[in-house]
C-alpha cells in the first residue's frame, strides 16, 4: 500500500479519508457489505446512480421494474392511438371501447417489440407516424434493457469472503491478530494485497476519531487459490500491544479492511472493504484449515467453514 | 505523483506539459469542466469525435440527432421504392403520389425496425433485394444507435465536485491553501490522488508561463466517501509565501488541479481536472462542515454546502 | 515483481499465496492450462460461474446449450398458449391436438424472435397478454445470448505459448534454467514481467512445501513480438546450484511460472500461469532458433519449433 | 519507465525484447503504424485473429464482408427451403422455380432479420422448425455483426501523431536529438512517458544488432493537451556523441520510439510504437511553434504543421 510507505512520522494524525470529527453517536464505519454509512444530500438525481441501482438490485426487483416501465409505456402508445381513433388500426377489434384500447395497447406491444404480427397495422398518416416513432423509442429502449440484463449476468469480478470473526492467537514468540479471507467465485485471482487500519475514539476530548495502520506480517501475495490468512503481530511496535477486550471496547475499537486483488479472468483490479469491531475477535482461538487433499490429489476447498475456529 | 518524486531541482523549469511560449491575451488555461482551451486544426472528419460528440452531448440534443437520422435514412429508402414504383408494394395505397410516397415511407420504416407488420410486403425481386438490404442495415444501424444509448446510461464513473473557492486559512503555526472535494455520485471511490500546480506568468519577459508544483499536506488517501479538504501549507518553502493577492493577481496566478481516484464500481482510474484563479481565493476563511451525524448514526453529507466557507 | 522487492530476509518463509501445509498425495499444483488444482465447495450456485462457464466452453457444447434454452423455453410458452386454447390463435391448424400444439410451438417461436410472421397472431386478451410477455422476455433471453456470443467471439487478450520444456544449458560461465514463451495471437504485446518460483518438498518432516524465487537474468521486457528466453542462472546464490535430476526428483521439485504482460490492442493487463515439474527439464541442451528472415527482409517466426531443442 | 530504472550496468547488453541474432537483410524494426516485421506461422487459424481483422479493417472491406456473409447464409438457407419444397411456403410465387428459389431466399432473408412481413409465411413441421432455427441463427449472427460494428465505431482511444523527422538542433549549451508528438483526437491524454532505444547493427562482426536506451531530458508530462517535444541531450554520455549522418548511416541506427499515456476518456492506458532512422534526421533545424492564440484567447493547434521545421 502506498500510504504505508509514506513517511507517516511527518504527520501528526493519518487519516485515510474518513473525517476526524466525528461526534454523534457511534456507529460501524464500514458495513459488512463494504459501503460506508454515508448519506448524500445536495445531488442532483441525474447522480443518485439510477443506473448503479438497477445494476445492483435483485434480479426480482430489477425484472419487476423492467416488467411495469415496459407496460406504462405500452400503456401511454395505446392512449395515444386510442385518442387517434382506433378505425386507423385495420383488423383491431372494435366491438367496444375496452377492445378498441385493448386492441390499441396490444398493436402497441408488437410495435415496441418490433414483433409487428401484422393483424393488426397502422392506416393513415397519423398512426403510422407514431408507430414508426414508437418502433424506434422501443429499440432504443430495449437497448438499455438488455444492456441491464447482459450487465448484470455478466457481472464481472471476484466476489471475496471474509471470515466472521479474528481471532487473537499464539504466533512466532507472541500473539497475532488475524483474518481470513477466500474468494466465493471461480475467477483467478492475483497480486492480492491487504491494508488494515484501526480506527478508535478519544473519549476523553471530542470523541475525535483516531485511524492507525496496522503492520501486516504479509502485505501481498502472488495468488490467491486458497484462503489467505492475513496477521498483525501485536508487538511493542502495534498500536495493540497490551490491550484487552474491555480497553478495545471503550476506545469503540473497529478494524478496517481493505483487499485490492487483481481479477485476471475480467483484467481489471477489484477492491474489497469489510471492518470488524472489537466484539467480533475471538481472543485465544485460531483457524481451522478449511482445505483437505481429496483422492484425486487435489485441494478441497469448503468455503463454509472459512470462518471455523478451534482453541490455539 | 510519480512527477513530484523526480528531482526537480535538476530541471531549470518545470512543465506540466503545457506550454511555456504563450505570449497572446490570457486567459484559463484549464476550464472549470476540466478541458483545455485548446483548439485543433488540421485534423481529418474521422478524428473529430463524432463518437465522443454523440457519448458526451444531452440527452435531448442526441435523441433529436438520432430522430433526424432515423427520418432522412428511411426517406432515402423510400425515395427508392417510389422511384422503382410503389405497384411492387403490395398493399400499399396508392390514390395519390404523396398516398403512394407515404406508403413506400412506412414500409420502409417497418423494415428498417424490422417491425414487419406485413400488410405492406415487397413484391418483385428489385423491391425485395432493397427491402433485404435495408433490413440488414436497419440492424447495424440501431446497433450504434442502441450502444450509444447504453453506453450513455451507463456511463461510468464518478463526477467529483469542486469547492467553488479556494480559501487561505490559519493552519498549523502558519496558513494554508485549501480546497475541498467530493464524490457527487454513490460510486465507492479508492486511493484518491492530489496534484496542485501553480501557474504564473512572468510579465518582466514575455509573459512567459512558469508551473510550479505545490507541495501537499497529504498527496492520497484511500478511501473517499466524504469530502477530502486538500491542503497546501504557505510555509517558508512554498512559491506562495509572502505573496498577497495584489501580487496574485499581477503574476496572473492559476492554479491547476489534477485528482485521479480508482472507481471501483466500475473498475478504472478517473482523473479530473480543474482550475482556480487568484481572483477564486477567499482569504482569511475557512470551510464549514458539511455533514452531520443523523438519527441513525449515519454521517449525512451536503454536497449544495460544499463551497460554503466561515471567518477562519 | 513487486513481490520480489520486498525484503525477503525478514521472513522465514515465503509463500506466494499458496499453502504450505499440504499433506496428502502430491500433485502438480499449476496445470498447463494455469488453472490451480483447488476445488471449492460450500458456495452457492450464484458464485460457481455460470457466467464464466458459457465464456468459456467450446463452441459445440455452448450452442447446444443455447439451442436447448430456446427449445424448452418455446416448449414452456406453447404449453401455456395450448393450455389456453389454441382457438384464440387466429390462422393455426388445429386439425389434430399435434398440430394445434405444433403451431402454439411454432407461434411462440415467432413472437420470442420477434419475427411475427403475422399468419398466426393471438386473439383474446389472454393470449395477448402472454404473447406480449414472451416478446419482452425474448429480449431480454436474448440479451444474455448474443452477449455471450460476442463476448465469446471479441474475447480479448493474448495467449502465451510455453516451451513444452526447460533446459539446463551453459551460460556464461556456468549453467542456467531457461524456458521460452511467444505471443500465439496477433495482438500487440508490452512490458512482459517474469516471475519463477521453485516449490519443493520437505520429505523429512511433514510434506511441508517450502517456495523459493528465482532470480532472474532479465525479468521485464518491453516489447514480446518474438520470442522471449527466460533465463535464471545456476549460480552459488541459485536454489538449484549443486542440483541434479534424482535429487530434484526426490524434492518434487516444481517451477511455478507467473508471465504478467500488458495487451495493448484491448487495453487490459494479462496475466498467464504455467508449471514445469522436475521431469520436464532437458538437461545439457539449448532452444533452437525460431525465426528466419524471410524474402521481404521480415522476421519469420514459427510457432509450432517453440520448444525445439539441440544438443548445447 | 521501469526498464530504464534497472541498474543496466549489471547486464552486458540491453534488449528491449527484440533480438540481437539478426542476420539477414537489414528492415526497418517498427514500422510507421507501429507494427513490428514480423511474421508467424504454426499457429490454428483461431489464433490468427479473425475478430482483430474485422475490427482493425476499413469500413468499406469490413462492410463488403459482412454483406457477402449475408447473402451467402441466406442462400443456403434459400436452398434448404427450397429442396423441402416451396409449397410449404404459403403465398411464395411458385411461377418458375426461380421465383421459387427467389421466394425462398426473401423468406429466409424475412426470418433471418426477424422482420418477418409475414406474406410468405411457413406451413408444416419441417419448414417452421427451419424457420425457427434461421431466426435464432439470425439473432446470434447479427450478434456479432452488430457487436463488430458498435465496437468499431466507439474504437476508443487516442491516435499519436509523430512529427515525420526527428532534428538535432541547439540545446542549452550543446546539441539535442528532438522529435514532436501529439494527439490527434480530442480525447484527453493523461500521464504520458516516452522512451527512446537506440538500435545500431555492428556490421564488424555478424550484423548483431544492439540496444541503447536514449537518456531523455523529460521522460513524462502529466496532460498532452498540445505537442510535446521530446528531447534527448547529445552529450558525453550519449551513444551519439560524436557521431554524424554518415557514420549513423553505416551502423544503420534506427531509433526505437514508445510512448505510453493514459486516455482518460477511455480509462484505459494506450501504447504508440514509432521509429525514425538515421535518414529521417533534419541536422541543424528546429521544429517551428504550432499553436497560435486566436481572438478568443484559445490556444490553436494545427496539426498539419506538427513536423514543420525551420533552420536552428
Amino acid at each position: 500500500m502506498a500510504e504505508q510507505s509514506m513517511p507517516l512520522r511527518a504527520r501528526q494524525e493519518f487519516d485515510p479519508g474518513l473525517t476526524q470529527r466525528y461526534t454523534g453517536r457511534l456507529r460501524r464505519v464500514i458495513n459488512k457489505d463494504g459501503s460506508f454509512n454515508v448519506r448524500k444530500r445536495g445531488v442532483g438525481w441525474r447522480e443518485t446512480g439510477v443506473f448503479l441501482h438497477l445494476l445492483n438490485s435483485g434480479w426480482l426487483w430489477f425484472l419487476t421494474q423492467a416488467w411495469m416501465a415496459y407496460v406504462v409505456l405500452n400503456l401511454g402508445f395505446a392512449g395515444v392511438y386510442y385518442a387517434i381513433g382506433v378505425e386507423s388500426l385495420t383488423g383491431a377489434d372494435r366491438s367496444t371501447p375496452l377492445d378498441s384500447f385493448l386492441s390499441a395497447f396490444f398493436f402497441s406491444v408488437q410495435t415496441f417489440t418490433t414483433v409487428g404480427y401484422g393483424h393488426v397495422s397502422p392506416k393513415g398518416m397519423l398512426t403510422s407516424t407514431v408507430a414508426s416513432f414508437e418502433a424506434m423509442m422501443g429499440l432504443l429502449s430495449f437497448a438499455i434493457g438488455t444492456g441491464l440484463v447482459y450487465a448484470r449476468f455478466s457481472r464481472p469480478s471476484a466476489k471475496l469472503a471474509f471470515s466472521e470473526k479474528m481471532v487473537v492467537a499464539p504466533f512466532n514468540d507472541g500473539r497475532a491478530l488475524m483474518f481470513r479471507i477466500a474468494n466465493r467465485r471461480p475467477n483467478v485471482l492475483m497480486e492480492s494485497e491487504a491494508t488494515a487500519i484501526l480506527m478508535t475514539v478519544d473519549k476523553a476530548g471530542e470523541h475525535k476519531r483516531k485511524y492507525q495502520p496496522l503492520k501486516l506480517d504479509r502485505e501481498r501475495i502472488l495468488f490467491l487459490p486458497l484462503t489467505w490468512t492475513i496477521v498483525h503481530s501485536i508487538d511493542e511496535s502495534s498500536p495493540l500491544w497490551g490491550l484487552d477486550t474491555e480497553q478495545l471496547e471503550s476506545l469503540q475499537a473497529e478494524f478496517l479492511i481493505l483487499i485490492k486483488v487483481f481479477d485476471d479472468t475480467f483484467g481489471q483490479p477489484v477492491h474489497a472493504r469489510y471492518s470488524y469491531t472489537w466484539d467480533e475477535i475471538e481472543w485465544g482461538r485460531k483457524f481451522e484449515q478449511v482445505f483437505t487433499v481429496n483422492a484425486d490429489g487435489d485441494l478441497e476447498l469448503d468455503l463454509s467453514d472459512l470462518g471455523k475456529t478451534m482453541p490455539a
